[in-house]
């Protein structure tokens, strides 16, 4: 029998959660119910986990947290939620998280959702889950229902609630093991500006046999590559867009953190690192770019993606970067630098380049000694001894070069395999 | 046996919808397929509906859709898919409808999930599910379920795709039908200037035996009321926040369509309004204020919300707008004017007004001849033989309001009953 964690506020949504149970149950889950109310109430309905538990967890006590305000309330609720449902995960209680909410409860039981392994079911049923999501999601496979009305039963919402268990109940069951598992899973980094280099990259590895999964490197999709990597769910790494580390590094929205293009090597991980899109930084529409800026070189890909051009200086830093990660890997890895652009942009024939505020940019997008200042700057800094560098001429979309890159991984995997057996 | 129409551009997605399929048989669900490919492809993947036959529903034909952009393509295969696919739905040919997809699938199959009935399980595979959704999701219960990684098959996607196919197999099981559903359903519709009112005017409906349905009028909360009164769901309604049809008639973000406030009395629905938070237009940043109003008075609700408090001519010309849609009610319609403020900031104690630069405003939020320039243009227009209207000497938030509105509210209903017996 399976087992279900419900994460609720049940000082408001007591009734609610009674009936989720009942659904729950009539499908042969068991429901298993933690209570992170935030504020004082006379509980009529009962949980495995009380608020008092929870906030215990968090090293404070519930007296103090109903007296907080909502956001600290709810972060100490957030904390203690995390610990004691880790330690449960831990032992094996239960198999599957659920919750229905509104802003504070899709907060605290999204944030706890987002620590279990990406397969275990998480069903969020959320008054939010109409509107911009990202922080509740993650990059997790946390499910999204929207309850069309508030969180309170009457007809159409026990419809929507009831669907939502048996979608959970469903989620629980037994998965089979496939054949297809057994494939080595590489991972793959794209962005639009790399994704014909990608895209040739994903098929030639699929005819020598490899499972591609592919990312892309919005923030959400390099953080999910690095975690996925701890996991062990990835056997190796094509990095084919680069572009979160200039972002984390000159400061782009995109950013997937600080420790980005790093876990591959700590985990000694073969990979193969094209830098592609390092030539951008991204942002969203104008007025999100730094007034700093505002003379730099910028281009508009859409009315909300403003891209600025990596100037000498910054790429300098970048090369610097990069080197430093790239050290650290315990595995074999190779930087293949396609000397003819880094991205679809950054060619002779790439865009015309304005400033912020639309005129004329003072140079044009496709900037050599950019690139340049780049790769020396990488090369000078890299420990050669240890990995792999290599100039090509050609373009980041080239065919040839996807070739090579996917040849490359491809022998580096048999050498690894080699000195493994 | 169930069936679920799968939506999928099956020239790039063949393989994963192929598993999809697989796993669907595998819960005893029928898969049927719906191609709406906007390019050429040569087809190795069946489909129950083809691309062709999408386009030909479209009014033109499959190879003038792939010579199209992007954009035009999508929007035809969108609408020969909603065509076919109402059809298939009126034939009783399926259940539910599941799609997998990146921006482009989404956007197809997300339009067609839109146009079925709330309950009608709809299930969406989404690169874009960790972002801004609600253009995907509008006001129904489509579920989103982010993938992590891209469309395509691998190790950990296998896992996910699986678990969305359970899951959607799981919403297809019969629901049992319940005792409490033959409850009356009211709807209320709440914001949160005007929340105590409706906490406490929806625990005296339950208290009354009614079932409530609240909806925050966020612009998706007033068009599920509005559509959800049409498809007959609603017994009657209280709307105490109204908020939607002065973003509509002055240019706020949260507008609901030109049609809100007419569902009920088009279907003669019993109703009480209290039109609550009329003295606020909404926007979000300050940024997407209009500049013409920057010297007009402002609040700055969140960093998000900023709110602009309704001047005298607005809100003359917005008593005459709620008088000509309450006149048209072809049931018992009741209005109650609070003369002491129509929010929690409508009040002698309410916030500090700013002009959106942040300096003092020109005069302070509370504005009771702005609100007597509403009601007095409201009752001027109404047409007082066939719709009730009262002034009462209180605030929105007083609890007696609540109260009158409720037992108003009530005795409409039992008048109704009278005249229908």
């Amino acid at each position: 029998m399976k087992t279900v964690l419900l994460i609720g506020t049940l000082d408001t949504k007591g009734r609610e959660y009674q009936y989720v149970q009942e659904k729950l149950r009539a499908e042969g889950v068991t429901p298993f119910v933690m209570d992170v109310s935030c504020k004082t109430f006379e509980s009529e309905f009962a949980s495995q986990v009380s608020c008092r538990e929870v906030a215990k967890a968090a090293g404070t006590d519930f007296v103090a947290v109903s007296q907080m305000e909502r956001v600290p309330a709810q972060k100490v609720m957030t904390e203690g939620a995390i610990r004691l449902s880790e330690k449960l995960y831990q032992e094996g209680r239960f198999q599957g998280v659920m919750a229905l909410g509104g802003s504070n409860g899709t907060a605290i039981a999204c944030a706890v959702m987002q620590r279990f392994p990406v397969g275990v079911p998480k069903l969020m049923v959320s008054t939010m889950a109409s509107g911009d999501v990202r922080g509740y999601v993650g990059w997790k496979d946390i499910v999204m229902f929207h309850p069309v009305g508030d969180i309170s039963l009457n007809r159409m919402t026990r419809q929507i609630f009831a669907n939502a268990a048996r979608a959970m109940a469903g989620m629980l069951k037994e998965a089979s093991a496939e054949k297809e598992d057994k494939k080595i899973q590489i991972a793959l980094t794209v962005f639009g500006v790399v994704q014909p280099c990608a895209e040739r990259a994903k098929s030639l590895l699929e005819e020598k046999g490899y499972e591609v999964m592919v990312f892309h490197t919005s923030g959400t999709g390099g953080m999910a590559l690095e975690e996925l990597v701890k996991e062990g769910r990835i056997d190796a790494v094509l990095d084919i867009s680069t572009t979160e580390v200039t972002d984390e590094v000159v400061g782009g929205v995109l950013t997937a953190g600080p420790t980005r293009l790093e876990a591959a090597g700590a985990r000694g991980l073969p990979q193969v690192i094209m830098p592609g899109a390092i030539d951008l930084v991204n942002f969203k529409t104008p007025d999100t770019v730094p007034e700093k800026w505002k003379d730099r070189v910028f281009y508009r890909h859409t009315p909300h993606i403003t891209l600025m051009r990596t100037n000498i200086e910054e790429s300098e830093c970048l090369g610097r970067v990069f080197a430093e990660k790239i050290n650290r890997a315990k595995g074999p890895a190779l930087v293949l630098i396609p000397l003819k652009g880094f991205s679809a942009y950054d060619s002779p024939t790439g865009p015309k380049a304005i400033c912020l505020d639309g005129r004329p940019a003072p140079r044009s997008w496709f900037w050599p000694e950019a690139d340049q200042a780049f790769y020396e700057s990488l090369k000078n800094h890299l420990d050669l001894s240890r990995v792999g560098f290599r100039e090509v001429p050609l373009h980041i979309n080239d065919p040839d070069l996807a070739e090579m890159a996917v040849e490359e991984l491809d022998r580096l995997m048999h050498e690894k395999g080699k000195l493994r057996a």
